[in-house]
């Protein structure tokens, strides 16, 4: 039996989706558990505060999204327990359309566009070809790799950094703390897809953002915790850096009176680059309760020592 | 001989460029023609008005960019003179951004994300997948068979209407008058890259705009002359159409007086979608000089009836 706490998402798809893929499951929403100890699965973005109390026969945890900091940093969950992460092709796509947006619209400066626009000004700016342009991945997971990949595609300049070492064709390849220096000094646009760690919490700092060449861009489609807010502003203010997209922020929904919504130099989306949909991923959590129940390994465990 | 006819355009790359390609080659700037019957080849955009008066041993004439239509529409070419136009990698990749990033703003409502975020509202607007989203490409040469193809490839549903039929692989083909009505109905996001011609001029009015479903949005990145400005004003304030992207203008610098600016729904650019570059484009230029010494027939001929 799988219980769902869907806590802000909407369950009605994921049921749904269930019933359709595997009929002979049961599925039950918190609060609604019946006998705790029919649960196998908890499908949950942050488990209620009780539930390793309560649901001592878990097979395994299963988060509802790609990143497990907002599960891991939650309570305490038991050590040994797997806990298996979503990895769906939807939330790829979504994240590939919503940073190809973010990079284009740097590249082409159509935020500065955007501007002269509202000033009913015709200046054509000057144009950097995408082949001199270099973008620069940080995190090569599922996301930044893809991501990594399509901008190569699309005839841009890439290079991509991550903790160990990644090789993607037509992409540059830096990695770990040595990595870093050369990958920043060459890196016009900035994209971080890293997932939150201990290690990755607040990299998007003063000390990042002057180690890239003047003028450069920051894209942050990670986690709000990656971005140390006040150094954005500050680096943003100074000319240090020209422009930055944020999709996620330190605290969500971003306050109405937070300096970030009226900042020339951003542009913010809310929390909406990418979001599991239960077409794409219910099969993933399906998949894994029969694996569970065949003793098989389970697909797209979290590492809980690397974090993610 | 090549005489080139900058009128706006900045010839010094243009002249670097062919000295680097065909040494030898002996180019001109106008008015510096000096004996009249050694030009062989004139690059111009629009012709001066007395240039085929003087020009009387003319080879061919090579327009400066893609369209033909500010050429054919200038003054009476002698008939039997070759016209050819520059079919440039640099633009089509240019051409590509430019529509991917405005097809992506519609398709992902970063219009709608844009204005909540200048009103501080932290509001999810509902998602439609890539694989749902319906773009239609009017006009499939070089600029809208890439276009075509590139959305394609990011996985959304497109499809194609020419003159004539045309096939790309993943892209449904709609062709003539009789193809029209069912290309225009399944289109949420149109894009136009057909060629200036008499029959495609004002092709953008008030009739086609109400047979696309109501809330579409529409993209003109051909030349200003397609497009009804009044009609299209009138759908977006009525809601037939959501919103609308344009690189082109009846009158180009649009002046700062023009409703266009402001208009709520109306995402405006100067011009830049693409602009051929003589680094990838002087080449083609110098193998037509070279072809029509030789007496091979030229690349990238205008089909003069056809208008493109």
């Amino acid at each position: 039996m799988v219980l769902v706490y869907a806590s802000r998402l909407d369950p009605k798809p994921w049921l749904e989706a269930f019933g359709r893929l595997m009929p002979e499951l049961e599925v039950r929403v918190w609060p609604e558990i019946g006998n705790p100890d029919e649960v196998e699965v908890l499908l949950a973005w942050r488990p209620p505060d009780d539930a390793f109390q309560r649901l001592t026969k878990l097979r395994f945890l299963q988060v509802f999204g790609m990143g497990a900091d907002q599960l891991l940093r939650s309570i305490p969950i038991p050590p040994d327990l797997p806990i298996a992460r979503l990895v769906d092709p939807d939330q790829t796509q979504g994240m590939r359309e919503w940073v190809l947006y973010h990079v284009l619209r740097f590249h082409r400066r159509f935020h500065l566009y955007d501007r002269q626009q509202r000033a009913a000004e015709w200046v054509r700016l000057p144009h950097t070809d995408a082949q001199q342009r270099r973008i620069g991945i940080m995190g090569l997971g599922a996301l930044g790799s893809d991501a990594a990949r399509t901008l190569a595609q699309l005839n841009f300049e890439v290079a991509g950094w991550s903790r160990s070492p990644k090789e993607i064709p037509g992409v540059a390849a830096f990695h770990g703390a040595d990595g870093l220096a050369a990958f920043l000094a060459r890196t016009e646009i900035l994209v971080c897809l890293l997932p939150l760690t201990d290690q990755t919490e607040g990299i998007l700092n003063r000390d990042l953002f002057h180690r890239l060449p003047r003028g450069a861009c920051v894209i942050n489609a990670g986690r709000g915790g990656h971005c140390v807010i006040e150094d954005l502003l500050a680096a943003l203010d100074s000319g240090q850096l020209e422009a930055a997209a944020l999709d996620v922020f330190p605290t969500e929904p971003l306050p109405a009176d937070s300096p970030i919504w009226r900042h020339p130099g951003i542009t913010a989306t809310p929390h909406v680059a990418t979001i599991a949909t239960a077409r794409s991923a219910a099969g993933q959590v399906v998949e894994n309760i029969r694996r569970a129940r065949a003793g098989a390994a389970l697909l797209n465990l979290i590492d809980r020592n690397a974090g993610y």
